[in-house]
């Protein structure tokens, strides 16, 4: 058995769970482990979860750790894959330029790498989802906040830093709202789930009739997502217009990354795509608006295939990969 | 002398003036010729124009056509560098979809490569200017419009199509101008240098006290960049706010581009960074309030450094890449 064929193991760290799973070679899910983050108690209760749910996942497929050959670490938020330094996290409070990756390394005694979330995600799509066979295709990841994966030449592209791909950070409202990255008026401000949830708080409370009003028992703080889905579903005027609204943001977000990109496909993941058509063939029609008709011709839009899988996935694509190179 | 070190021609057609020089190696420039566009001519004249230039750059670096070992088309507008098709060109009347690289070449019978013009001048800074050394960059170009070109590992990226790059065109105002790529709002049409003057001319038709009314002989439609750069070093309160509005929509769209591609450098060329510190400094800085404090910091900012001499350089540069590889 060559060291590449040996298991690798890719967590996907949440701000509410932490997903761990054992992959054999061409992306066979060999076991998994899930978990709590615990995020609210801090780094350190996190690094153990982490710590315990890939020694599980591990324990599960009846593999000693120590024949594991690389761990590849999804984690949310903006970080240095090269130094495993995660700078913040919204999702992971407390979480200030801590060295993440060292940490565990060191606990598990395993080859370990870090990689943003959404850059595992489109490169779980780019090795065994939507993507395959593109060599350069955006991922976008719709969800509470938008993140987003590069995939030049048939490789993750993450920048100087490590950094590249917050495509959720592009300002589409120059002066719109602040954002927790410290700009203001960005696209995950407009276009994202809490976006969308947060616009129709704010039409209940300005007096819109809507089936909304009683769908969330009188609470316009429990109106998320799905609620929309639903209401829009059964022919709420208002919920059709918050999801109408929310798919004419993605597409100036779309539309710039066609023109900036000229890629081959994009291709979006993340809880707020599980609306489906209503919301995600408007955005795609849309983007022709707001893009280059020839470079919008040739983009091929994709709902991404792997579900809560893209990034366990992609974070053990990541480690093989790195394995191969140190 | 091997095939490689013959000189190349490297040409950038403008919307006025076709610029063509002979360049042997290390770009060095041996000989150059420039002649009137001829663009409202149509495209058949631009042809004869770009096919007599390059044969007088030979002529005057006394090298027989036939010894040129390639020549590279820097040309504005959107085109498909694989097809040599020109789909449009704001600055060429009636090119739609014109077949140009091909009737070049057929005419020159010379190896002929197509780059954009903004990609060209990428390039050209990669190679001999500002970014020597760099990996990640993203080079604009800010003047009547604003282009761009994406250096990744070291080299040009374009996309599935040849397209990106287009930077220009993201969307930083949703409901703003209408852009004549069809979309609306984009970048170019609030941070160019016709953006500035057009909102020159609306303050002075709005009544505002300021210099420029005299200074462009009671003519606005007069007014233009370098005239606005006079009127604010003259302390003219209007014309440096013009230029500070200018600045911070810079600093959006830089922003976004730090905050995607986690750049080394951001390189600004174009007639518009002629207005230098005053405009340059107050947009370099604002892009930290545009994008994430980690990725800004290690983001250089330069101007470039070989001015009009960038788009032959660097179309001359990408012919020699394409040689070795064809």
């Amino acid at each position: 058995m060559t060291r590449t064929s040996l298991p690798v193991i890719g967590v996907d760290l949440g701000g509410t769970k932490v997903l761990s799973a054992l992959i054999g070679p061409r992306g066979r899910v060999l076991a998994t482990d899930h978990r709590p983050t615990q995020a609210a108690r801090g780094f350190e209760a996190v690094v153990a979860n982490v710590v315990a749910s890939v020694r599980a996942a591990a324990r599960q497929g009846n593999v000693p750790i120590g024949s594991v050959a690389a761990v590849g670490l999804g984690t949310p938020g903006i970080s240095n894959p090269r130094t495993g330094i995660v700078f913040c996290s919204p999702n992971l409070p407390g979480w200030d330029h801590v060295p993440f990756l060292e940490i565990v390394k060191q606990r598990l005694g395993v080859k370990t790498y870090l990689i943003n979330d959404a850059n595992a995600a489109a490169l779980g799509e780019l090795k065994y989802g939507a993507a395959r066979g593109t060599r350069d295709f955006v991922y976008v990841t719709v969800s509470t906040g938008i993140g987003g994966g590069i995939i030049i030449g048939g490789k993750l592209y993450t920048g100087s830093l490590g950094m590249a791909g917050e495509v959720g950070h592009i300002v589409v409202e120059p002066r719109g709202l602040p954002c927790n990255c410290g700009g203001a008026g960005c696209w995950e401000m407009y276009a994202s789930g809490t976006a969308m949830a947060r616009r129709a708080r704010e039409r209940i409370q300005g007096g819109a009739q809507t089936a909304l009003v009683d769908m969330c028992g009188g609470k316009p703080e429990r109106v998320d997502a799905p609620l929309i889905k639903e209401a829009a579903e059964a022919g709420d005027a208002v919920a059709r217009e918050l999801i109408a609204e929310t798919a004419n943001y993605l597409a100036i977000g779309f539309g710039g990354l066609i023109n900036v990109f000229n890629p081959e496909m994009i291709v979006v993941g993340g809880g707020l795509s599980k609306i489906g058509d209503m919301l995600l063939r408007p955005a795609f029609r849309g983007a022709a608006h707001w893009s280059y008709a020839d470079a919008y011709r040739v983009t091929r839009f994709a709902v991404a295939e792997l579900g809560d899988r893209a990034g366990v996935l992609g974070a053990a694509a990541h480690a093989r990969d790195e394995l191969r190179i140190h």
